[in-house]
């Protein structure tokens, strides 16, 4: 969200608590454990269109309505359907069909050491941008980069003493040179493969979104991404799930404006 | 479209003539030529939420509802919405709001000479394959590439004289090593911004898609891409709206498994 619209839509109603929150997250292994740990369901009418494998969990927690979108399995080659076009249009979709008070992106990410980043840390992200739209003409150059601040958080990130971070987006596990200097110029610390195209379509459709990214692997260590990504991904994701937990604890009964 | 959906969607209604048809055009510059060649006229309820950009341009020519969309202006930056996640997003919310039997993806594309492409070079597309999508985890990997069949219109293409080629769509206007290598493995012709996003919703929601490709500029010559680009765009999407307009008459009165 950028500042501007977030803030408009916080005026609009600035006092009516929080009842329906959407969380988006890319990959069965991330959003089991949250399924679970709050009871959620599969919803046996899907919202979405036939053909979309695309997967709305749902269910209640004290006064709030929680909708976990899954993007699914891909249907022809059965991998989570992770990236920028399937999260977008799950973010799309999903603000069409349930019309939610607040987003909430969590996943996992490579982090850089460089700016402080290890496996299991646990972040808030300040701004999202891209880091392979690279599109050399004037003013397209900076769409391309899509730089957008998330919905700030200040007391629930106090709260639960999370760090803050810059996310930078692509739609690649590894990084060629090319991406490094992007995401150098983004000032990121984090690095996943969906966050700036959930704040792109929650921007333009008005809705307040956050991010919260958890480290498996780091980027510019000397593991091979992929290999210490799948050897962290069990783990870490249990770590963003108690965080996840937090959180929702942290916006039951709140205003947007009290996050 | 990969044959096996495209070929269900055939055998449904084999012999309806198709009336409803959904041309998806990532930039104004692009587009215009062919709104005013047929009349189109902007619809001023638009199908889509507010807060959107996304633009239909809507006429009637001969037996056929042709429904034009534009992704629109970046509400922040004032550029045309090009890439991926744009192209994808208008794509889903077109085929729901409007129900098209068939989608014709066209503009402007990088060429490759030694593949044979010149500038100005018209092509209808076999094949699409994302370049910039590097996931190095088995079937992951096939999931990045994305590789799809275009909905074949082989009449189309004899009667027309038209080349075919294979695209790759990826989100930079620029290509790096890694982009170039990927391009040769996908054995593409031909390089856009959309073409491949377009296939991959048009197959989740099983509508017939193509795609016209006019070359603007040659990737590996030696002119700069962003400025050959800039300097041919004019007059190649002249020749792209004259086979978009021979497309479209070809088109009028036949049935999809006729193309």
């Amino acid at each position: 969200m950028a500042a501007p619209e977030g803030q408009e839509a916080i005026v609009a109603e600035p006092q009516r608590p929080i009842t329906n929150i959407l969380i988006i997250i890319a990959m069965q292994t991330e959003a089991l454990p949250v399924v679970n740990k709050f009871h959620l369901t599969e919803d046996p009418h899907s919202p979405f269109p036939q053909g979309v494998p695309w997967v709305r969990y749902h269910g209640t927690y004290k006064d709030l309505n929680i909708n976990l979108i899954w993007p699914g399995k891909d249907p022809t080659l059965g991998v989570d359907s992770v990236g920028t076009i399937s999260s977008a249009l799950v973010t799309y979709a999903a603000i069409q069909a349930l019309q939610p008070d607040l987003i909430i992106n969590a996943g996992t990410a490579g982090g850089f050491k460089a700016k402080g980043a290890s496996v299991g840390d646990i972040f808030i992200v300040s701004d999202c941008a891209f880091h392979d739209r690279r599109i050399p003409i004037p003013v397209f150059d900076l769409y391309g980069v899509g730089l957008r601040k998330a919905f700030e958080t200040p007391n629930l990130t106090k709260e639960l003493d999370l760090k803050v971070a810059r996310l930078s987006t692509g739609d690649s596990l590894d990084t060629t040179e090319q991406d490094e200097s992007s995401i150098l110029a983004n000032d990121a610390t984090v690095k996943d493969m969906e966050g700036a195209a959930v704040a792109y379509v929650a921007e333009l459709l008005k809705v307040p979104a956050f991010f919260i990214k958890a480290v498996t692997d780091i980027v510019d260590g000397d593991k091979p991404t992929a290999e210490e990504f799948l050897q962290n991904l069990a783990s870490v994701t249990a770590a963003l799930d108690v965080a996840v937990e937090k959180v929702i604890s942290f916006i039951n009964g709140k205003c947007v404006s009290e996050l």
